[in-house]
């Protein structure tokens, strides 16, 4: 069986898990710190969202690691099955929170400022911003790991 | 080479492809007849999206209608990596328009009921609810034939 880069337990993968990390974390932040996000049910759902990207990330960011630095896990066919459908719900459901907070934002913006103060705003954005970095990282994840998963 | 049901070519492929049509069509003219679309940038990114869609998978409706009925194509490398990667844009771009098209329209819900009649709003989530399910199916076109390329 060829090594697939960026597969489940190799550098890449790592790597890829630590961009996510990053990504959602500050995208949570963003949105989260001092904003009263309740009040859209689009930003709702963006933390909501990063609430189940973060800890899915880190965990595999730690099996990650465990398998590069302490000791080589051999690849088991239900592992990357579970792998595999977790970052393809979570891909797709980061990518659908990210659009959702980018199109309200942009509407918020062009409706009136009161509704939209600009700093407000730019934090909106960059959380958006953030989570639409998140997705591409674990979309990445997600296609490297199907593309090994026919030959196990 | 095994045969993948989905795959390019074969029959399912060829349902696939006639459900993409008929939802991207309808999410088209839910959203663009009668409908000033064009005030609203999320209203306008779904109706590129979807004239994006429309001509890509009648064009596929139409080899795959070739390959069934009148003469098997066989599978070419380079073909197969098109219609993948074509695949995998226009289902990202199809789930992004239907999420910003589905968050606007909850806000224009909740906002005032002045800036969404009644009939208008339930326009634009039947055109939402057209674009996921165009989304479903072209995302399930993408991972069957997906799974088969690395068997090329």
């Amino acid at each position: 069986m060829e090594e697939v880069p960026g597969a489940f337990g190799s550098s890449a993968s790592f790597a890829l898990r630590l961009g996510q990390t990053v990504f959602s974390t500050s995208s949570l932040l963003f949105m989260s710190l001092d904003v009263d996000f309740y009040g859209y049910s689009a930003f709702c759902y963006l933390v909501t969202v990063m609430g189940l990207v973060i800890p899915w990330s880190i965990t595999l960011l730690v099996v990650d690691a465990y398998s590069i630095f302490i000791k080589c896990l051999p690849y088991q066919h239900r592992l990357i099955l579970i792998i595999l459908l977790g970052d393809m719900i979570l891909s797709y459901l980061t990518l659908a929170a990210a659009c959702s907070t980018a199109s309200v934002t942009d509407l918020l913006l062009d409706a009136d400022g009161s509704y939209c103060p600009s700093k407000l705003c730019d934090r909106y954005q960059l959380s958006a911003a953030m989570a639409f970095l998140s997705w591409f990282l674990s979309s990445a994840s997600f296609l490297f790991n199907f593309w090994l998963f026919p030959s196990l």
